[in-house]
């Protein structure tokens, strides 16, 4: 079957139709590459977009992105409530399908070459990170756009692509590959948030639940209910059916039941092999038999 | 989304190489139609070809297979283990995304008028079956090739398209449309038949059980287990989850628990909605939210 990729570009302007407007052409004009999303926040003054496709076009659309948003943003003045440190701020690389993690990290570091030659600093996160203390976003992000003066002085943050100097008009972008997340919630019969926290805390990996979870309790006040809302950083590792397994059965020790619950944005076709495979007993089940894959090839 | 239909069509030689390796070409050539599975039997001496595309493609496939088996496939000389009829014996068209019932009527019809101008009886069949008693396979096929000179002498079997006249040659044909037949086997932790035929006999629909199931118990010797081996006929009307779960609840009252299960041939990617609907509880899920389908545009 055909390699898949998908990338999920962050950009710092969620206001400017002209910007806008012109990156989402920018995008659309890509050949071989097909929008999931396009969300712009203004608030937030950011908007994101999600595309897929083979590898070289999901590059190249990524390129032709960042071209328009490196033109037209000038991070010396943007304002919005989200954190960022770039005009493109973090754009990752995401293996769907048939795309081996070198495969995805080539692309990775292919885009982040590319933008270091525009002039613009570039760190590698997650499982391209090039050491352990830029693995994750929040720690490179730490103190934003406006830290980048300071960060460009100390050694610890020369960038892995481009200059090792302060680029006022564009800031810096993460760059990377991860695994695709999933966003699964599960809402409970209860409205007491001490037992949602407290359901929350016995699933997520941080304080000793499943490996690949994240997971934090959120009352959802209209409907009296409390959510477990969660991350599912691996979903080959820890399935579906079986956070949703776990979660139940501790919701069980509490004496709450599970009302209904949510998956929130693209999920790929593969994680729902261990769907069928856990829930319908189908040990064998592959995706291969899904008759549609049939034209993905 | 785009529109996709799935043709199964069943010809009657299993065995010679020159007819299987021309039909198949047939199949191979035709710009649209992505082949899903060819399967030859030459103890049947019949083949199926499976495949699927948007509704005029898959039309024109069938009509070049059609062409090539006709030209070929002498019934006059034609034995086989498998009833049959004719040298194109079934066609049944499958819709299995955004084809309305009433579009995969009229593409049965289109290639019904086309086989019958051929000079081939037509029957039409399940879905686009003109009287009651045309509605099954067996009904229609009943005394198979040999009775058709007989048949052609009774108004009963006036053909739906083609002429009331025996054609020795290529016998005759049924056509028509039907639901997307789903075959899960659920595998019991018992070698007791008599429990297992028990239990089928409380899930099909014939004897009291669900609508759109039809199930029978067979024995799995060599894993000393029993099988509840059932076709689902409309799984949005009778879902898998809810065939899984009332076998696991009727198997619970004669204390038997479920082994595995399995999937055989072919699923659309509709079915798996329901799974995770029921299984995950998240009831809002849409196959639009799978990344790939983003690809079948």
């Amino acid at each position: 079957m055909a390699k898949i990729i998908l990338c999920e570009i962050n950009i710092s302007d969620g206001r400017n139709p002209d910007v806008l407007g012109k990156v989402e052409s920018a995008l659309r004009g890509s050949a071989g590459a097909r929008v999931i999303d396009i969300d712009s926040e203004p608030n937030h003054n950011r908007s994101v977009y999600t595309f897929i496709g083979d590898p070289a076009s999901v590059l190249q659309a990524a390129k032709n992105i960042t071209d328009k948003a490196i033109e037209m943003i000038d991070m010396t003045t943007h304002r919005g409530s989200h954190p960022r440190m770039g005009a493109v701020d973090v754009v990752p690389f995401v293996p769907i399908r048939d795309v081996s993690q070198e495969e995805a990290l080539e692309i990775a570091r292919a885009y982040g070459k590319y933008l270091g030659a525009k002039g613009v600093p570039v760190y590698y996160y997650e499982d391209a990170a090039t050491r352990p203390e830029r693995k994750l976003l929040v720690d490179i992000r730490k103190g934003q756009y406006e830290a980048l003066p300071e960060k460009m002085k100390d050694e610890l943050w020369r960038p892995d692509e481009g200059p090792f100097s302060f680029n006022a008009r564009s800031g810096a972008t993460v760059a990377g590959v991860r695994f695709p997340l999933i966003a699964y919630n599960v809402n409970l019969r209860t409205d007491d948030m001490k037992v949602g926290a407290e359901i929350a805390k016995r699933i997520r990996f941080s304080s000793g639940g499943l490996r690949f979870v994240r997971a934090i309790a959120l009352p959802i006040e209209e409907r009296g209910l409390v959510q477990i809302s969660m991350n599912l950083t691996n979903y080959e590792k820890t399935p579906i059916p079986v956070v949703y397994a776990t979660v139940s059965a501790i919701a069980e020790t509490f004496g709450v039941a599970i009302a209904d619950a949510e998956l929130v944005g693209p999920v790929p076709l593969q994680a729902l092999q261990d769907v069928v495979r856990y829930c319908l007993r189908v040990r064998s089940f592959d995706v291969g038999q899904i008759v549609e894959s049939h034209l993905l090839d």
